[in-house]
């Protein structure tokens, strides 16, 4: 295998083009591996928790949402952004009940992985939740969320006749399936 | 089920922050489901494909190349954006070439998915590759990239182990894994 470092590009300055509410956007002027230069554009994100949560009788904690960039209603685990500061697990436990009520007596992290790192940093840490409590009813006031309870075969059906389409989504659920 | 209707964003205007050279940055003044207004961040990218390539002996065709955005070297599937107005099975074809220099006798279309909707309108097609012939060296010019040939019982312990750590790659290779 090659080195990292015959692969790697040197930043020699960065710009921003934009700082918002939940991404930033960075322009990076890069020196390639063979001498050239390029401009890199690159999506700052903070980053986010995606939660695979089993019910006792087995079935994944879905949610059904409106995804403005997608236009159209979405099929998702639970997820969402990383406050400042905040712990991913207490950010696992905080989403899942915000978004569908339940609250687990057990929660493990699975792995990380970037949603799209050709042009954005935004890490993902997926959490598997179980022995769930349903506290409250799912009132996160900022959204307009349903909630829906899938069986994981009938949730491997819907990856394959490409109902869901969300990557986090089709990660937890072929996660849980291949173990 | 809810509607769809029910759970939908009215845009009320929308403007562009940032055109470049991959990616645009807009931002889309919307009428939340109950009547109240917020702003949307969206980041419009042309779509990509992502390719299954397997050898004829069953290895993953897989790639190592330095991403900017996550500051490291990441294991990938073959993949890249599609050209305006290129047919996204061709778009697959001539990525494959491209950057590991196989180009397959048999290809399939498997599922399209939204890599981050949160905040992001990018769609990868995921394709299986088959019956590989080696044209050529890979020389994707803009890219510094390393070929290499896992099997996929590998390439699973190397989601396991969270070496394995880009979306649409995880998806590849857990999809090859459940059928």
């Amino acid at each position: 295998m090659i080195e990292e470092d015959f692969l790697k590009e040197k930043t020699l300055s960065f710009t921003y083009i934009y700082q918002g509410k939940i991404i930033n956007l960075r322009q990076d002027k890069v020196k390639l591996p063979d001498g050239r230069e390029t401009v890199r554009e690159i999506v700052e994100h903070p980053g986010a928790v995606v939660i695979l949560a089993l019910t006792d009788d087995n079935k994944i904690v879905m949610i059904r949402q409106f995804r403005k960039s997608a236009d159209e209603v979405l099929w998702e685990l639970p997820a969402g952004k990383i406050e400042p500061g905040e712990d991913l697990k207490n950010c696992a436990l905080r989403e899942l009940e915000e978004e569908t009520g339940y609250y687990p007596r057990k929660i493990k992290k699975l792995i990380t992985f970037f949603s799209t790192p050709g042009f954005c940093n935004e890490k993902l840490t997926l959490f598997l939740a179980e022995d769930l409590e349903k506290r409250s009813k799912n009132e996160d006031a900022d959204e307009f969320i349903e909630v829906e309870l899938i069986k994981p075969n009938k949730a491997l059906k819907l990856v394959e006749q490409n109902i869901i389409k969300d990557a986090k989504t089709i990660i937890g659920i072929l996660y849980l399936l291949v173990n």
